[in-house]
């Protein structure tokens, strides 16, 4: 491991999805490396020892591991081109609010309306529609069709923010089709005996 | 609501002695307002809506939530003394890794060790004993007495960081007495019908 840029990865992960896009954005060339989480590789566990989990940023060898502290590296150590947060920092307080609480409330709210049925899919569906802050535009549609309601309907500006962001080429092409991702779900559904 | 610095805290919050040591590091003037957890004020409906709880740091009218993001735009704000982060990038991201590690980690593993019994307690324990960074020396007492172990036999090298952090007043003054917070704990668990 020498010089560079690596980035240790897992296509459907929205965590990874973030470092690709901040990546992109500041023009960084980078080697990317698909982990199998089943199947974790040796440098993945020697790099995050303490999570063992993408994705992980490793920098002329050094790992910087947990994707929105990965971001504010990238935004720190390439400061000249393209900033990531806002300069002022009542604006950086307020960014750093919104993913801290995409972090606490999206995942694991998310987790519950593709993996769950019934009552508790119900709530966790009413729960992840008053989450009105997703950056995960290609989890969309999993989360639509899975938990049976429709973003458009429910979170207009939301979609209209979406659809901003995805015409940026560093978004557009640091996420994987949306129908990728919903099949994926549902193996991991099938793998999960969810259904 | 007009000039300087309001703080939102209640006295045994770990989250909110983070706060208390960097507005005193910094030599920050402020008003603290103590909360009623059971009974929570207006002005923290109104300046934490979304999560609704302490600590919330209010400057100049306007609300910071969450305290690690609390902490650092004070870091940002008042940059000209005693600096909370590192200057190298790389550095930063380290320290970001541990605050966040015990936001995650310690906090919920913590609630176990005082909030259950038996197997499940046990596990807790053990898992805590390894989370080998902890921040909240006077939660100590609580987690040793509750939890049946020894902090200096299990984490020695931890125990005596925590030393050298009591030592400096901007430590020692901002957290409450470790036998407070025990007594402080069994309440909680009375109330909490876990006994």
């Amino acid at each position: 491991m020498g010089d560079g840029v690596v980035l240790l990865d897992f296509w459907p992960s929205p965590f990874g999805m973030r470092v690709r896009i901040a990546l992109k954005e500041k023009g960084i060339d980078y080697e990317s490396k698909e982990e199998n989480l089943n199947n974790k590789s040796p440098l993945l566990l020697k790099m995050n020892p303490v999570h063992k989990q993408i994705p992980v940023l490793i920098h002329n060898g050094n790992p910087i591991c947990e994707s929105l502290i990965i971001v504010q590296y990238i935004d720190e150590v390439w400061k000249d081109k393209a900033p990531l947060l806002p300069s002022d920092p009542y604006e950086r307080a307020h960014a750093r609010f919104w993913a801290d609480y995409v972090d606490k409330k999206i995942y694991s709210t998310g987790r519950l309306v593709w993996a769950t049925k019934g009552e508790v899919q119900e709530t966790a569906k009413k729960e992840l529609i008053e989450c009105f802050k997703l950056l995960e535009t290609d989890w969309f549609y999993a989360f639509e069709t899975l938990g049976n309601f429709s973003m458009i309907h429910e979170c207009p500006k939301l979609v209209g923010w979406a659809k901003r962001c995805i015409q940026k080429k560093s978004v557009s092409s640091s996420l994987p089709d949306q129908y990728k991702v919903y099949d994926f779900i549902l193996e991991l559904k099938k793998k999960l005996e969810l259904d």
